[in-house]
């Protein structure tokens, strides 16, 4: 099994002295995502959870358009990184070969900059009517996440995503050093784990870019909570999405940018 | 010229009740490298600056050996986004062709998963001897930062980067919603303007994973200076690239990972 930390020695200069110290901090694979033998694209990520990362990955990036398209995925070491085979069912190959040519950056292969542009911006799906939450189910929220992050616990450079389901609590915790691929893995594991995104919201230590919004309609999930802030794209897709973007949130405190009607004040309200 | 920053409207929560607001958020646009008219990448960026990044993007992803390799940088806005169309000198599209081939991730364009991986983790540049600092030169480059960072002032909501020489203080910064980003624009902003890096060090509001390593040290930058923390993988390659890499640098201390020689807690040690 990869190891997902390292203990690395630091020279610790505090209050006018240096001292020799030993430091946790996360590690960092590349890890490709291959279909049909081919490669689609490499992370920089952290080397757990890679079957939920296969999904979330595949399903955020349009390869399949649901898991059950996903017959295997087989975790293949290298020295320098991880392979992840991932067997679909059915042709997906020309679907593949159509993503490919329109995937965002960083590389347009062969298109013009309008057109590459155009492919980055692609439009975000529709999210449902979801569920309604009060105020402090959106700080009970942020509060259950720290506390079920290990690594964040010991390397503080990590960021985790869950989904918390009011009443419930936190169902499913990613971490991942990319936010992105914390996304990616969340999605990945409330497919494989049957959970409807629509019951339920998205947590986020990170910022919310663009992206962001993009992997949480394609999760169904109507409500996405950040503790960090939000780009201007990220609430404008948010809005066209449906999705009920809440934003600095810190335990004590929200702000709400798009579709507040699904955070009620009063139970009755 | 575009807007960096907007203005949305927010529903806050705090201390039991809700108020109408408006928070600034940072914009968030997509950016086009274009090369003979085709893209080789599209990124989510801050639209400011956008010369010095193409100027960076170029050097750091190996596209151009040499700022002079570069004729003329285009800035044509489009509706969803904005191209920038770059001009190479002679005739560089053997590399480009070559260097798209063995781009690292997201798409990997036929190649295998192993050879993605190879590709990705390309070997570093080796940096040359540099400079020496005092710790007070460090906790001084952190606390020259974020006077400098009008947009972080503004929004909290993007990182930064800045040069910073001993006994001159901090020479450019620049700013932008992705890290990585912030650190093209850096670096294009350097060779623009006729700062070796090997006079001063690099500082960084963010985490360091591998690439912002390997985009110092196309830098030629000696020293690099984060305020969050590293990855493991971050470390092996700062030792490798012969940097001196420092982490959770917060303006009363600081952590030195990998060559530590060039700090000094005497001038004459």
């Amino acid at each position: 099994m990869t190891v997902v930390s390292e203990r690395k020695p630091a020279l610790v200069f505090a209050d006018g002295s240096a001292k020799s110290a030993e430091r946790a901090v996360p590690a960092e694979v590349a890890i490709a995502m291959s279909y049909r033998g081919s490669s689609h694209a490499v992370m920089m990520a952290t080397p757990a959870d890679l079957v939920d990362f296969a999904y979330g990955f595949s399903l955020t990036e349009g390869i399949v358009g649901s898991a059950v398209e996903i017959l295997e995925v087989d975790v293949v070491p290298f020295d320098k990184g991880i392979d992840l085979q991932i067997t679909l069912a059915g042709d997906r190959s020309d679907a593949l070969a159509a993503r490919r040519r329109s995937m965002a950056g960083p590389v347009g292969c062969g298109l013009c900059g309008l057109e590459s542009i155009d492919a980055a911006m692609r439009s975000v799906l529709r999210v449902g009517d979801g569920f309604t939450l009060r105020p402090q189910d959106v700080n009970a929220a942020v509060e259950a996440l720290f506390p079920q992050q290990p690594l964040f616990a010991e390397t503080r450079a990590v960021h985790g995503t869950g989904f918390y389901r009011p009443g419930e609590g936190m169902l499913v915790v990613r971490e991942d050093v990319g936010r992105h691929n914390a996304l990616d893995k969340l999605v990945g594991a409330l497919v494989r784990q049957g959970i409807e995104g629509a019951t339920g919201a998205v947590v986020v230590t990170s910022r919310l870019s663009v992206e962001m919004i993009q992997k949480t309609a394609t999760a169904g999930a109507t409500v996405l909570i950040a503790i960090s802030n939000p780009t201007a794209l990220a609430i404008d897709t948010a809005e066209a999405a449906g999705i009920t973007l809440i934003a600095t949130a810190r335990g004590d405190g929200f702000s709400v940018y798009t579709h507040a009607h699904r955070v009620k004040v009063r139970d009755n309200g």
